[in-house]
C-alpha cells in the first residue's frame, strides 16, 4: 500500500483559478504530491451546458489516471456542480468537489438563516449549493447572483479598482437587501477578490472559500481511507507537476503570482485525444 | 457549375460574435444561402494560442466542408489573424477573413495616418492589422490596445452602460491621446457598442467595421471567381442553417436579438470529432 500512499493528488481546473485550492492543500498537506491540469485550451466552463463539462471533466480524467493519481480533486465550482456526481459513479478511486464543502461550512457559518452564493451562471443555475445546503438544514434560505464579469476582471488583474467595486455593489445589491450574513465565493478566482468584496458587504457577513474548506476535506479523507503520504522517499523530486491544454507560459506566469514557490515547468497537451 | 453556385457560404466564428458578420452578408448579398457555425463549447478564442486556434479554425473547416460549402468566411478576428494564412495555402475552395478588409478600408479613410485597432489580446498581438495596413503605406501608424472586457461587458448585455463607458474610456484613452483619426472594431462584438464608442471618440474619428467591409469584398469575390448564387431553385429553403457545439438554444436566443429575423433551428455537433 506504500506505494499507493506516495502516488500524487490529481487537481483540475478549467483553468488558472484552480491553483486557489491548490495552493490551500500544498499549506495544508504539504507532504502531498500533486498534478495539477489546467483546461486552458477550454476556458472558460461557467457559460457552457452540463453535457460540455461532463465531456470535458471526463477527458481530463482519464487523462489523469494516466499519472496514476490516488485520488481527485475537482477543483473547479462549475465541473463540481456539473459533473462531479456523475463522475463519481465511474470511479474506483476518491474524488471530491469544491461545492459540498463550501455548502457545509456556509450551513454552519449562518446564524440569520441566510446564505448567499455567487459564482458562474453555471454553478449559481445548477442550484447544487442550494440542495446541499438544504439537505443539512431546509430551512436555511439561500440566494444565488452569478457574477460572470468577475473572471475578466480578476484576469486583467482590477482586484482593487473602483470600476470592479462598481460591478461587485451591483452584482451583491439584491442580495445584501435580502439580508444575508454568509456568502459563499463559489467560483475560484473570487478568493482574489476577497478584500474588495469584504468592503462592500462589511464585517458583519461571514465569507466562505470553499478552496480552504476543500483542502481540510481532502486531509480528512486521506486519513479515513490510509492514503496518506508518509513522505518516506524523496518527497522534494517534482513534487508539483503543471500540466494545460493551451498557453503553458502564460500559465507559469500566473501560477508564479499566485504560488508561494515559482514553478519550474509547465507541460501542454492535447486534452481532446484523452 | 450551376450547381455550384447554388452551394452555400461557410462562416465560422469562436461563438455568436460572427453574427455580426453572417448579418451584413445577408443584408449585401441576400442572394447567397449560409451554414454558419459557432464554436461555443470552446468560446472565447482571442485568449488563446495561435496553434490551438489554427487546430480548431481546421476542425471547423472539415465540418463546413461536408456541407459543401463552395466559399469560407473567417468572421471571427482571432481566427482571421492566427489561423487563415495558412489554413488558406490547404484549401481549394475561396477563403476570407475580416482583417484585409477592415485593413483596407482603414488605411483608406485615415487622413493623419494614425489608426487605433482595438480587439482581443490575441488580435492585437499579432500586429496583423499593422501588417496589413503598412504593406498599403508605411508611413501609417497602427496603435493597437487589447480591450477583454468588451467582450463579456456585451454578453451581460450593459451595451449602452456607465461601467462599459468608463472600462471604454480607460482603453482609449492612449489611442485618442496619441491622435488617431480612425479606429478599427476589431473584434466581432464591438460593433454593439457602437454608439458608446461614438461618444468617447468623438465624431472626429472614424469608426471601421470590419463586418461590413467583409460583405462587400465577399460580394466581389463571389463576381470574380463566377460564384453568385443565381437563385434559381428554391432560394427560401432553409436558406440559412446555423450549427453550434454547445448550448444551441441560448445561441438561438442571442441570434434572434442580432439578425433581423428568427431563426427557426440550431444544431449541435460535437466538433473534436472532425
Amino acid at each position: 500500500m506504500e506505494n499507493r500512499c506516495e502516488a500524487p493528488i490529481g487537481v483540475f481546473d478549467s483553468g488558472v483559478g484552480g491553483l486557489t485550492v491548490a495552493r490551500e492543500i500544498m499549506r495544508n498537506i504539504p507532504n502531498e504530491r500533486i498534478i495539477y491540469f489546467g483546461d486552458t485550451a477550454r476556458v472558460p466552463y461557467g457559460s457552457k451546458s452540463k453535457d460540455t463539462v461532463l465531456r470535458y471533466s471526463r477527458q481530463i480524467i482519464r487523462f489523469l489516471r494516466t499519472q496514476d493519481v490516488k485520488a481527485i480533486v475537482v477543483a473547479c465550482n462549475t465541473a463540481s456542480a456539473y459533473a462531479l456526481e456523475e463522475i463519481k459513479k465511474e470511479l474506483d478511486i476518491p474524488i471530491i468537489g469544491v461545492v459540498k464543502p463550501g455548502a457545509r461550512v456556509a450551513g454552519k457559518a449562518t446564524k440569520n438563516g441566510k446564505i448567499g452564493i455567487i459564482g458562474t451562471e453555471a454553478t449559481v443555475n445548477s442550484g447544487i449549493y442550494t440542495e446541499f445546503i438544504q439537505a443539512q438544514n431546509p430551512d436555511i434560505q439561500v440566494l444565488g447572483k452569478a457574477c460572470p464579469l468577475f473572471v475578466p476582471l480578476v484576469e486583467e488583474g482590477w482586484l482593487k479598482d473602483s470600476v470592479t467595486a462598481e460591478v461587485a455593489g451591483r452584482y451583491l445589491d439584491s442580495l445584501m437587501e435580502q439580508g444575508i450574513d454568509t456568502l459563499i465565493l463559489g467560483c475560484t478566482h473570487y478568493p482574489l477578490l476577497r478584500s474588495l468584496l469584504r468592503d462592500i458587504v462589511g464585517e458583519g457577513v461571514t465569507l466562505v472559500n470553499p478552496a480552504y474548506e476543500t483542502a481540510r476535506e481532502l486531509k480528512e479523507l486521506l486519513k479515513r481511507e490510509h492514503l496518506e503520504n508518509p513522505c518516506t522517499g524523496d518527497c522534494e523530486a517534482e513534487r508539483y507537476k503543471f500540466y494545460v491544454s493551451d498557453l503553458a507560459e502564460k500559465f507559469k506566469e500566473f501560477a508564479n503570482s499566485i504560488l508561494p514557490f515559482d514553478i519550474e515547468m509547465t507541460r501542454q497537451i492535447n486534452i481532446e485525444e484523452y
